[in-house]
């Protein structure tokens, strides 16, 4: 077999035919399963080769010092690291004394499938010994999404042609060697993170490991239980030391003869409880898992994701690639997010170790406004989560010696981890997404609990935050100066336009909320005057405007600077600038990493005419080099919305295939869930035209030429409301029989949904509002 | 004896009557002399205890990796420090068998004195050991002025009332133990600075140490001789370990007897050369000096400050504080820079380890104008050793993706060490500083050489890299954006009222210096299309301006800016206020560390009105807090322009008095040289309102209530002028009968000074042009 793999577009399956050993570790993030609280990267079995082993649990960290060369007040001492837990995954095999590695004999066959309907990772293969023995090897992995704690591993060996001696081994083994960090952007900040064993158990198959970090205190535990079948008796063995414990079983098999083996591992961990309340927890877990069997499993996890796919799918006829990648990342965001549980979701899930595995902003402004629409519960428990960071908020307000609360940048238990400020703590809109992503959950959901008791808080508190970053100038606008704004290649700029119509959408839903629970906000200290300043703040906020060219700028003055010279950039190849070029020089140009103001036009466009987008679109477009994953999503859904269609499904394509054909060479380091996300944002608010803002959903439909059908689903204050798209209509439907006719908006235009009577409007012409934008020589995207 | 120590007043002396041991790391600095090339701090002879041993050789270095939490590009790897080379001073003393330590027993009296006149430091003292022995000791100290290398101190100990057997132990010791660094601003980037010994020889009672550092590659040496008079034989003992070499001698005295030791230590290093020749090199440098002898080298010593104070001495009458304050100044000047011979001159000269023993832009802006108005030939060593670095500033410049060259903000050696970009590399002026200084230079000495083969590649390559830095916007100006000027509690602004000013100055220096030397710059690869484009961006300079004031702005935008809460950082003393604040409040507020549009106006005043000058400097009196030691002076200068001489008194005092009386409490780490010289700019530009833009010099004279006579000489193209001002008139003098007359202008008025013939003219009154300006509450500066 050769050193490459094929990857079929299938509309439900990620399928790797063949195996390239150079791409370890990008396919391990790839096939990485999760259920948002356990996470194990597509490892092989056989632990060897692997590009990163890694088995994570959601926010269990180890703390670390951050030193500075020259120091400043205020700048965080402590960092928090993702921990590679034991992995339990590892299963290795010996055929007649040779090691079962793909690196050695000859590897005949190889296949490995995410199965996005199943909730597996399947594998077979087929191998022949350097001596000539063939066997073949099938196994099936799961992290369930019913039973949170639980990995379960199905695996089964059978000799070809002739019969063979083989030992299987299982292992939990912790404080595996782990590849030297490369000192990539995404991976650099990677640190030490070995563990400390507390204690190895063993009954029977069953065993257990405990562990503690050495800085962060907090305590795991991690079990593991086997069933053997076979038709002989086997007489398996028990082995452990401090860092491991394995089960072997050694047998003779002739042709037809299978050796089959259901692992189940369960892991918990704890800040608080001790290391016997946490091996109680896991063996219960572990119990359980045993109880409900491997098809049990198999059958939840098959159930859990119907009701996902029947709410959450998205269907795209003419574009089989992105059909693909799009249910890919829909499979993924669901993976980060269904078991979470008022923890973070991180940048990369639990796929990897990019960013140390931390969550930012883009939780609150990618994540979570498709979570929103499609699975809100989740959405509620990241939410809740950030709720729960609350009281380190307003003590890293206080230490900034600001009022209110100030999320962290980047964290994973909340405490800000971000080392350079002026792209840390400077960029103060993650406040605002934060505020506005609860804001739009109570808006969909209409969850009065959740309103209350989580969103209210916030709001409040970030508004306090606002109020306080900002003044009043001579001009009798409210100013926001000195902050960073979504582009990184662009810091500490006055009145990010972004960031101050984030801040006034914050600044309004504190008024809504604090007017909805005027107890609950009193509790809170609000009173009359407090809640009059933020309404006048929000109607005077500052939004830079460029009168010659008749649109919002990026920020006050941007239009102004010197414009980066791209032709040098792309002559020399040179991108992504920011590891070939200083901050200086990116920050004091025009250029831009990302959509920022186009990322303002999405989500506050209501305030700008058609005209007024489409000139700053294309302005931005000239700008905008796209070397962050945050970009192609809002890109599409303004080009889609100024008629350029084309270009918008171009953009739809680079935010979907982010991973599957790793377009920022990083994946790697684990998997872009905020451009997955996008995709969805891309296809629903691009091509569906959706916007949320007012009291309804509204629409805008239109698809690109090559694309024949749209469908999609959301979850609006407890009604399916499914959307189907066609070259030339559209087709509603609110489900179920019960409910008021629900009024939403169809270009502009107010129609009734009446509940289950499907209402289908003509979808008008529209020519392009400009001619086609310009991208930096050398960065257009990859046309369609 | 109390732990107290008085300063009396006294013209010509730094005297401290009396010991406070808590005081001592302040003291040491005081007391420290230096010659340029090697310095140390005023340990007691006795080496404990101490507040900071040092002994320090300019440019002898070590190198230490600078880690960074997020790194980026750019960002340079290794910083330099200072290190503590063996400690010659130590001279110890056991009186029968007890150590004299001023901590014990009781000290009886204690005097040290710093002459500025004989260039020594004396020390007197009588103690009585616990047991009741009294001794008094005598001690001399100097670092030669005249050779370079060494260091000599004559000692001598004798009983007051009964015998006693006394035993003195010389000493050279190595990597002596060093106080934890404290954390503050000044000290924190102290490394690790151990020396590794390379061999140790004894002959007679001379000996050797040789040393190399770790990471660095440089080599030093050290030796030590000794002559030892006393009216009876002795038998002296040389021994020695790895790290230090030691005499003894011991003998019983009688009162009226005394012990008499003069020690000769001679230093040196290279990054080049052996450890035998530099071992040679020391021995050779010791055997000057011992034929010398110590009269001798007393002697080169007063010689070589007669004619240093014979053209240096400012002379003000009426505050006797400021002219001792003025004298201990420029004595320290002295001693920083009469022997580095083109090494660097560091921001606390060889006086301790502040900044890590760096050298910044104010060397450039603030020593050298003193220098080259006075010392000449030490302001010419300084710029050729910028002009050593101009390698390296072209490497920056190309690590930086921009042309030209980029001179270190902050540096030992001429590679980059700072490692925060916003307050380092993007504080870009230090380049035009440069520039600047070498052209004022030129302008000061005529000296060709010195403009072919220094000056006109400076003022080169730094045009080259404001060509790159700039850009000509839509309104026709050339804009420079995204830097930060002089002012630390503001960066990353658009054009920079200082910088661009500076910029300016640079590039037009660069025109007439390509003119002056057209087959020298073609050389360099200038062309007359090169040279028309310099002019052009100077002519063309944006200067931000504020209509509605009618003054320039500090930067553009920053008078809309909202202004710092002062009355609140008053309320809870938060000063200095970057121990209290973020960076990130600190840049977006109106709030200034240091003078920055005033020192454009101090240096590039001729382009604005004196009432642009009044309303700009009130503007930035109300937000000038003067964290920065290097602010006091170019305040005085301002506030004298324009009437307000009282004020203009107080920041003279605070300049000039700001070690003696340690106003910025960190006097411990070395001595603030820029304010220092700024004491003497002060008062010359001040209340002599020097100005040196055109072709000549101008004065415009006033002096303040109190005091009644101002008296300083300036070197002016190679010649003598003194000036003397008293309450209504000024006297001018150009010395020698030779030469043509000499054109200056007094208050406006062109006037021609002819050879030895006094001119006295009037000196015009002048109301305040505003109201008495107002600074932020609490930061008025001490009243006179």
């Amino acid at each position: 077999m050769s050193n490459e793999a094929t990857f079929p577009v299938e509309p439900w399956h990620l399928r790797e035919v063949g195996l390239d050993p150079d791409q370890l570790a990008r396919t391990e993030s790839l096939f990485a399963l999760s259920n948002g609280h356990l996470g194990v990267r597509g490892n092989l079995d056989e632990g060897e080769p692997s590009g990163l082993p890694g088995t994570y649990l959601n926010s269990f960290f180890e703390s670390h010092r951050m030193a500075y060369p020259e120091s400043g007040y205020g700048y965080p001492e402590s960092g928090q690291s993702v921990v590679n837990v034991p992995n339990g995954k590892i299963i290795r095999l010996l055929v007649d004394d040779e090691p079962f590695d793909v690196r050695y004999g000859r590897l005949i066959s190889h296949e490995r499938t995410l199965d996005f309907r199943a909730g597996t990772l399947r594998r077979e293969l087929e191998w022949e010994t350097p001596a000539g023995q063939r066997v073949r090897v099938r196994s099936t992995r799961l992290v369930s999404l019913d039973q949170r704690a639980v990995l379960a591993i199905h695996y089964e060996v059978e000799p070809v042609e002739t019969r063979v001696r083989v030992v299987v081994q299982s292992e939990l083994l912790a404080n595996e060697p782990l590849p030297e960090p490369d000192g990539d952007a995404g991976a650099d900040d990677a640190v030490p993170t070995e563990l400390i064993a507390d204690g190895t158990s063993i009954e029977g198959l069953r065993s257990s490991l405990m562990y503690r970090t050495r800085h962060s205190g907090l305590r795991m535990a991690a079990a593991v239980d086997h069933i053997l079948a076979t038709d002989e008796e086997l007489d398996p063995e028990m082995t452990s030391d401090e860092h491991w414990v394995r089960l072997t079983v050694s047998r003779e098999l002739e042709p037809g003869q299978r050796l089959t083996l259901t692992k189940f591992v369960a892991y918990g961990w704890s800040g608080e409880r001790s290391d016997i309340a946490l091996k109680d927890q896991v063996d219960a877990a572990l119990t359980a898992a045993v109880e409900t069997g491997w098809d049990g499993l198999l059958t939840a996890q098959r159930e859990f994701l119907d009701g996902y796919w029947g709410r959450a799918d998205v269907q795209v006829d003419g574009d089989p690639e992105v059909q693909q990648a799009e249910r890919f990342g829909m499979f993924h965001l669901l993976q980060a997010s269904a078991r979470a549980e008022q923890r973070a979701i991180p940048a990369k899930g639990l796929t990897g170790t990019g960013y140390a595995g931390h969550a930012f902003w883009e939780t609150e402004s990618f994540v979570l406004p498709v979570l929103t629409a499609t699975v809100p519960e989740a959405a509620t428990d990241a939410l809740r989560w950030r709720r729960s960071t609350l009281p380190m908020a307003k003590d890293w307000a206080r230490t900034l010696r600001l009022r209110g609360a100030a999320f962290a940048w980047r964290t994973i238990r909340g405490e800000e981890c971000s080392s350079y400020w002026p792209a840390g703590t400077a960029a103060f809109h993650v406040n605002a997404d934060i505020a506005v992503a609860a804001a739009r959950q109570v808006h969909w959901t209409q969850d009065a609990d959740f309103d209350r008791e989580c969103a209210l808080p916030l709001v409040v508190e970030t508004a306090r935050l606002w109020q306080c970053l900002g003044y009043v100038g001579a001009d009798g606008h409210f100013h926001l100066d000195g902050m960073t704004g979504p582009d990184e290649y662009t810091a500490l700029v006055d009145d990010n336009t972004y960031t101050n119509l984030a801040a006034a959408a914050n600044l309004r839903e504190a008024v809504a909320a604090a007017e909805r629970w005027p107890d609950a906000a009193a509790q809170l200290g609000v009173d009359a005057e407090e809640i009059t300043g933020w309404g006048q703040s929000a109607d005077q906020m500052a939004v830079p405007y460029d009168d010659d060219l008749g649109m919002p700028e990026q920020h006050r003055g941007a239009n102004r600077r010197e414009r980066w010279d791209f032709a040098a950039s792309a002559e020399k190849d040179a991108y992504p600038l920011h590891s070939h070029a200083t901050y200086f020089d990116l920050y004091r140009k025009q250029v831009a990493k990302q959509a920022d103001l186009v990322l303002a036009l999405q989500w506050f466009g209501e305030r700008f005419s058609v005209a007024e987008k489409a000139a700053a679109f294309a302005y931005a477009e000239e700008l905008t080099v796209r070397d962050s994953s945050l970009s192609a999503s809002s890109q599409a859904v303004l080009a889609a919305e100024v008629g350029h269609l084309d270009l918008a499904h171009a953009y739809v394509r680079e935010a979907a295939l982010v991973d599957l054909q790793d377009r920022k060479g990083d994946t790697q380091d684990g998997l872009h869930m905020a451009s997955l996300a996008g995709a969805w944002i891309a296809l629903v608010c691009g091509f569906g035209g959706l916007r949320d803002h007012g009291d309804r959903l509204r629409f805008a439909p239109r698809l690109p030429p090559g694309i024949d059908r749209l469908a999609f689903s959301l979850s609006w204050r407890g009604r399916c409301v499914r959307v189907e798209v066609r070259n030339h209509h559209a087709r509603y439907l609110v489900e179920g029989t019960e409910g008021d006719g629900l009024p939403i908006v169809h270009h502009g235009e107010e129609v009734t949904l009446r509940p289950d009577e499907p209402l289908e409007l003509d979808v008008p012409e529209q020519k392009p509002l400009t001619d086609a934008p310009r991208q930096p020589v050398g960065r257009e995207p990859e046309p369609v």
